[in-house]
């Protein structure tokens, strides 16, 4: 690749981007941002490392993953990713309690409906019983 | 921080703990593996900067965030946290839909126990009647 050509990582790097380069095909010269997040949350020569490390077919994949890790920590310099999960987490158990509220009115519906059919048949009775007396 | 009770960071950097290090507080020296994921993923002095970006009451729990980040890209080198985002993310709407169905669910109760106060009306409506006819 030619100089005029450098992918994100190298442009940032000030170095030339060799054709064999293994971060251009994951960080393009028009997505700058996006290498800039990986760049400073796990460094350059680590996020090389780490995708050298995975069979080519699963890169992108990862790569994409380390960028929205990477943002997420930029974004939240505290909670980064973890944060996304403690609320997913929580979301989860809210919608959790919210089932086992909503079997619980289900369940009273059952009962009431039991109790309306009983009362039904109750009163089928008594009226057949009241006309043999009538 | 003497050479004998070196943090983990300083005891895997083999070099002597000062006293005000930055890391010592989060990476004790009885949990080296805490701080060999951090290491891997986000590098020594990228955690170190990191760190020393935040007040120090929010520290401990960014420390733990990351250490939690980088064990997941460890364990999972392609998806690391953002796996169990996209985890809880299909969780949420799997229970979400389980919603929707229990509702639909309780709608039809709704719509049963209409139904039979109804026709209960109607039973005791036509019962009256006869009586008068008898």
């Amino acid at each position: 690749m030619s100089n005029s050509s450098r992918c994100a990582a190298c442009k940032s790097l000030r170095r030339k981007c060799p054709q064999d380069c293994v971060l251009a095909p994951y960080f393009p010269s028009n997505n700058p941002q996006r290498f800039s997040w990986v760049h400073k949350i796990f460094g350059a020569s680590n996020i090389a490392k780490m995708l050298q490390q995975l069979p080519v077919e699963l890169r992108g994949e990862a790569a994409d993953c380390m960028a929205m890790e990477a943002y997420l920590r930029v974004e939240n310099p505290v909670y980064g990713s973890v944060g996304i999960i403690y609320q997913y987490q929580q979301q989860i158990i809210e919608v959790q309690n919210e089932i086992i509220k909503i079997n619980g009115e289900i369940a009273v519906y059952n009962a009431l409906l039991q109790h309306q059919q009983l009362q039904q048949h109750q009163d089928s009775f008594f009226s057949t019983d009241n006309d043999f007396n009538l």
